[in-house]
């Protein structure tokens, strides 16, 4: 039999389709989405709640004329489905394959890439601005989630966006109450607010609040009742920043989705400025596990639609992910002034524990990098040792603060920079690769580059007993598999130690590629020296490994552009030593999706690669 | 005649004084703080807008116990002077004197340093949270302007503060309609309805508007607005985020501040969770010709009072800021497609003239650096070729979406930076230390190093001319004096030039210091390279230099970790090159404030410095 699914190529085929027919589009689309994601993986849960929105946007709006920007993009499958990429979603997230998120290079519909929350308002802002400076009829259409909606940038869009009265764009908030962890903070409040309809229920009571004393006048309470709908309902916040807000509406039904969009995109067209649409949906929609958990079908691996997601019955090798969690339980246990933030990121930096067992100490101030650093440099102040975990990609947010509120001030915050270096599936987005280069120039700061699990803890140890600012940077997945100590041991501060004597040419490993390090060296007769601190650096060390070798490598998952290596030639500069110096990591280009072990064997940095570049280097 | 001012030693000298005394105290205060800048050069309109408010927090609140936390900090010379200060305020922002912003290192009752904007609200949650998590009894007080409020920073952390019901913190919003440039953006416009009292008129008018066909009623709808003021008086967007809204009220009146700020500490004490006060300024208040020009007056230099700021009869220098601003309506005329963008700097970005020729080609995004860069990725994702004006030391702010979105889609977007390197009496909170480091790691970004007016003028037009991201940056104030040609002619992309021809060594010179680099070679008679481009190098020209002579120095005004330097003993690495290279340019600490000249010599980065260095590393 064939679907009706089977039959859409584009957007194009999808607007031929009488409204009828979308409702069993809808469930076609959305039985692919399951089937697709349970063969390759990706994300789930916010896949199956958006199918009806999807549906609804392509149908009413003229892609890719009018522009629709998906914010942080994961959503985006049925997009992709529809958008005659269908066949190709096999090949999710797969090297070669599609990208887990939009991407302009892949498709006229993809507008605007993302992948990092809180962009696409900003973005369709533009686009919409673009076109009314070159007289082109389109609309730019921002799709956000509520987690989203919560970051700065979002508010800095929304304020900008509001006072340009011709803009001819649209912010659908997707309000499925969940980011990646639990909601927080007061906007997720105040939208539950609007949602349970608290603020239609007040309007009507002041009537019978103030007329309550005098029966007889409840027929005009009534009356102001009736009228007071119109008149008192407080303006939402999103007009007050000069939106027309619409909504809520139920976002699996496409009865009123349809219309709604064709009413807001008539107002567009009539010169209405700046739109909002709230849509109300629910991740996991429509495949009952999804729906009863959607943090674990978040983003799952391959599982059978039929059974859902099984327990593995080998267990799997520990992450350092989970290195930091246990950690950061066993030092708030020794240390009572440590406190631990989180940006939303709760499940991915491994502080589900932390945050049970010390609920008053655990912090998840939202999808909010720059506030997350300077709240952490203000309880700097106060003498509490502040750990912040966040993912090396999303440290890029909160530069500025990182620079200007704790470096400057010389305070003792922890970074635990989960994701440092390639992170395979979720791609160039998401690389950690710039973290040693935008660190390593800022005066104050510390980087540790620990080699295994063993050394992750240590080194998060001899951080936190610093009292000025320190980064921690591991690596997506598991490492070596070195089992961590048990106790709260740390290693010295800025001091590497060589790990193999050999002859010749010394490779300076910074960080887990310490070890293909090791293997290579096997083959070349090198020495290898596990540096650990890319700042600062051991000089000691690395003049004495200088003075008794004809060559040095060395050694990083981050850009050479910048980062350890690079540090390693000023020291050597700066100490007048002249030599061969052989920088390895990774290359001035963003990296594909893929899988991470390919992908660092592509960059050569595998054990055969570093042996292979060696011996181009220093032949003999 | 003593004045009341001079017994005012510390805030506990200051709540000695009965309440009548405080006006006289207030005035005092504002003369000394006019005559006081007026002598130095500073900030000036904010610092008159904020004496009462400044006298009734630390009348108030038990400083240095309560923590005050002034964001952007440029608005605390009352504070200052107040907190044992005043003696020193001849020295302000002089290097070895009093910082122009709050310091931690300077005065216990500075608190939390700060000088970017939006910061504050953090820091006092951060604070707040610290003082409950030890058991310790204190408030926390953020006072922010309503420029800064628009940044999304500071919603961020309004968002996250909203859900901490214990929070004992207040928020002041130091309301004066102004940030540097005029006010832009929804929340300003929202703001001023606040002010305007619109809120409280339509919720009176509701009940007229409803009984007005029953004139008898006319009795009952009084009640009702009385009633209404209380109950239907829509929440303010303050509130939706969790806060205690209060005001607005009169920020000059002590006779309103000091009681309201007295019922506000006692709702905190009473755990009524975070407060919002909102208060009305008036910037220059009390100095008719502030009064009347803000701008002018917002960060004058030396002027006397009774004459106010008086044109130069010496026509100064142009500045790399004038040369931007003349490019840009230069190029606008040539280009359909140039739009420009600032975040709330039009003013010190040199856009004045821009935005009054090309409105419509103008955004000024306000307070919004994030917003900013990612608006105009979507502007050039339509074809249009977006200019970001944007400080250097801000820039980190907007960090990864240059990266996200605009690096990584390889989109053509010009980052004009200005002030990058030291910056002067602004010191270390603004230097544009970090850019060439933080840019140059990240794939496809390109960076051009003007080394005078006229190459600024042409390196523009460069980046203009590409397809992909390029950053130009250029410091503060004026150059070597060359003044631009009037074309629109571009230097070649990535090419650098010699300009000395010499023997032995060659100075690589990265942007201005080519001129004391040329001043010290005709000392050393070594050759000088103008290298115009941190990336791509031109690797041509480096080869040819590095085979040609016996050593290299290279030389910018930026962090030597990571920067230029860096980038040429990588390249010449990369060519199996191993010569002694010196590395010049700012150490790794971070800069006082003081004068630029004085600051750079102190750096070595003089041409007698330059030369003495080159003396040092490369003997005979």
């Amino acid at each position: 039999m064939t679907s009706l699914l089977d039959t859409i190529n584009s957007p194009a085929d999808l607007r031929q389709l009488p409204r009828a027919q979308l409702r069993q589009l809808a469930d076609e689309l959305r039985d692919y989405v399951l089937h697709s994601v349970s063969n390759t993986g990706g994300h789930l849960s916010s896949n199956l709640g958006t199918v009806e929105l999807t549906v609804a946007l392509h149908y009413v709006f003229n892609t890719p004329e009018d522009r629709l920007v998906w914010d942080v993009g994961h959503q985006t499958y049925a997009h992709k489905i529809l958008t005659g990429r269908r066949e190709r979603m096999a090949s999710l997230r797969q090297f070669g394959g599609l990208s887990g998120f939009p991407r302009r290079d892949e498709s006229p519909y993809d507008t605007f890439g993302t992948a990092h929350s809180s962009t696409s308002i900003s973005a369709a802002l533009g686009m919409a601005l673009a076109a009314r400076q070159l007289g082109q009829e389109r609309n730019a259409v921002a799709i956000i989630g509520d987690g989203a909606m919560s970051a700065g940038m979002a508010f800095e869009a929304m304020n900008n966006a509001g006072v340009y009265d011709d803009a001819r764009m649209l912010v659908v908030l997707n309000d499925n109450d969940m980011s990646i962890s639990p909601p927080v903070g007061a906007l997720n409040r105040y939208l539950a607010q609007l949602m349970s309809g608290r603020f239609y229920a007040s309007a009507k009571n002041v009537g019978k609040r103030v007329l309550g004393v005098a029966p007889p006048l409840l027929e005009l309470a009534k009356r102001i009742e009736s009228h007071a709908k119109g008149l008192v309902v407080p303006a939402t916040l999103f007009e007050n920043f000069g939106f027309n807000y619409i909504g809520p509406i139920d976002g699996h039904d496409l009865d009123s989705l349809i219309p709604t969009l064709e009413n807001i995109k008539q107002l567009m067209l009539d010169g209405d400025g700046p739109q909002f649409l709230h849509v109300v949906t629910k991740k996991g929609q429509g495949y009952k596990l999804a729906e009863a958990d959607p943090v674990a079908y978040h983003g799952p691996g391959k599982f059978d639609p039929a059974m859902g997601l099984q327990k593995s019955s080998v267990p799997s090798k520990q992450t350092f992910t989970q290195v930091f969690g246990q950690w950061l339980c066993d030092m708030a246990v020794q240390d009572k002034r440590l406190v631990a933030i989180t940006p939303a990121m709760r499940e991915g930096s491994g502080m589900v524990e932390f945050h049970k067992r010390f609920p008053e100490r655990y912090h998840d101030v939202g999808i909010a990098e720059q506030h997350a650093v300077t709240f952490a440099a203000g309880m700097a102040c106060e003498g509490l040792k502040p750990v912040l975990a966040i993912y090396s990609t999303f440290l890029q947010r909160g530069y500025d603060q990182l620079i200007h509120d704790v470096a400057l001030q010389n305070l003792p915050v922890v970074f635990a920079l989960d994701r440092a270096g390639l992170v395979g599936a979720d791609g160039a987005t998401h690389a950690g690769a710039y973290d040693i280069a935008f660190l390593r120039c800022v005066p104050n700061m510390s980087i540790a580059c620990p080699a295994d699990e063993n050394e992750c803890r240590k080194l998060l140890t001899s951080a936190f007993e610093q009292d000025h600012p320190v980064a921690v940077r591991y690596p997506r997945g598991a490492g070596a598999g070195v089992a961590p100590d048990a106790g709260l041991t740390s290693l010295p501060f800025a001091k590497g130690e060589i790990r193999r004597e050999g002859a010749g040419i010394a490779i300076l490993a910074f960080g887990t590629l310490l070890y293909p390090a090791l293997e290579a060296a096997e083959k070349l007769g090198c020495t290898v020296v596990n540096m650990r601190w890319a700042k600062p650096l051991d000089i000691e060390l690395l003049l004495q490994v200088a003075k008794t070798h004809q060559g040095l490598v060395t050694l990083e998952e981050g850009s050479v552009m910048g980062g350890a290596g690079s540090a390693v030639s000023e020291a050597l500069q700066a100490a007048a030593i002249s030599m061969p110096v052989l920088h390895l990591g990774l290359k001035d280009e963003f990296t594909e999706h893929g899988e991470p072990a390919k992908l660092l064997a592509l960059q050569g940095l595998d054990a055969a690669g570093i042996e292979a570049s060696i011996r181009a280097r220093f032949p003999g």
